[in-house]
């Protein structure tokens, strides 16, 4: 977890429980509308124990944003780095990263899907963010280059519909259920890159 | 446009151009943080001018959301009712329609995916979306019913993922740009029928 601040401690609550109940207040309801007090009613603290916890507000707000971008970071640096494989299998890899990332740290990565760019941090996080998204449009550059994709898609927009998909995932997706978190990841690829039509047995005639 | 409200007007504003600001400021500061004095202030008029265009805040609000709601509903409806053809084709259908309205009421719709149920109104809208949801799923099924479809994925899955493919173009399509509606819809069709892999011109053998 990232360390949001400086490493105080108090017995009962972590920082990592702190953590965590911020960014279910910041999703409910919303970053701006959670007060410290807020944070402090629902766990059940002062204000001042709070502070013993984290600096500030936006200190657990920049914790949660690393740690989705942390993530997301990492799953896409790796599929990059895996270089002896060709790009399309690089590509896949970072798609069911992203998904099982996504399902670990669901709530954080809720939280920056909503960021907007309202302050310093959010700034620093959407470049950040622009920063994993750009890898996976190389990605979809290089597999379409190695003849691997179909070439008749524009590539940017085929990352953005990428992603756009594995981001649609926080509307419904809830880990704990019956759908495993690796099977998800799984049907995202297998939609992707084999979509709906059953596969073929036979192809059409050659034309004469 | 549904009316949102009696039937009311001022001479250099009408109620399309109130309701357009007013989508606008719910999208960018949140529809809690937006007062009707921001709305009068935003458009040059006062409070009351405003009340003289629509009766609330609500009923504002309840107009954006049938806005994209029709739009919406009369797509799959008109993709449902094509009986003449395949379940498949008819989920096509229905995939690119959904993109022609997203674009066509891009705010409106990104209103109404930000909608969380904190009011009879955003609950009544839920509930229009979940059938609109529900349509989309009946016409996988039938697909996968027909053959059409793969049969290894779970349909509710596969409607999800592709909705939620659709629903992710609110955070990055601009309507203007490069890329026409008409082609974006083509590609989230072709994306989700075909895949990204290039068409195989040989099958590979069959097994021994």
């Amino acid at each position: 977890m990232p360390d949001p601040g400086a490493r105080r401690g108090r017995p009962g609550y972590d920082q990592a429980t702190v953590l965590r109940r911020a960014i279910e207040l910041f999703n409910t309801q919303g970053y701006d509308a959670t007060s410290v007090g807020d944070l402090a009613r629902d766990l059940g603290l002062t204000k001042s124990a709070i502070y013993h916890h984290v600096p500030s507000k936006q200190a657990l707000l920049s914790a949660a944003l690393d740690e989705a971008l942390d993530g997301l970071g990492a799953a896409l640096d790796r599929a990059v780095a895996a270089t002896g494989t060709s790009a399309s299998e690089r590509l896949r890899t970072a798609l069911e990263q992203s998904v099982l990332v996504l399902a670990e740290h669901l709530p954080a990565v809720t939280l920056l899907l909503r960021v907007r760019g309202n302050s310093e941090v959010e700034l620093a996080a959407l470049e950040r963010r622009r920063v994993v998204d750009e890898q996976l449009a190389g990605l979809v550059r290089a597999a379409v280059a190695e003849g691997a994709l179909r070439d008749d898609l524009d590539p940017e927009v085929v990352s953005r519909l990428l992603f756009g998909t594995v981001n649609s995932l926080v509307e419904w997706y809830r880990p704990g259920g019956p759908l495993e978190p690796q099977a998800l990841a799984r049907t995202v690829a297998s939609l992707a890159f084999d979509g709906l039509r059953p596969p073929q047995p036979h192809p059409p005639a050659p034309e004469a």
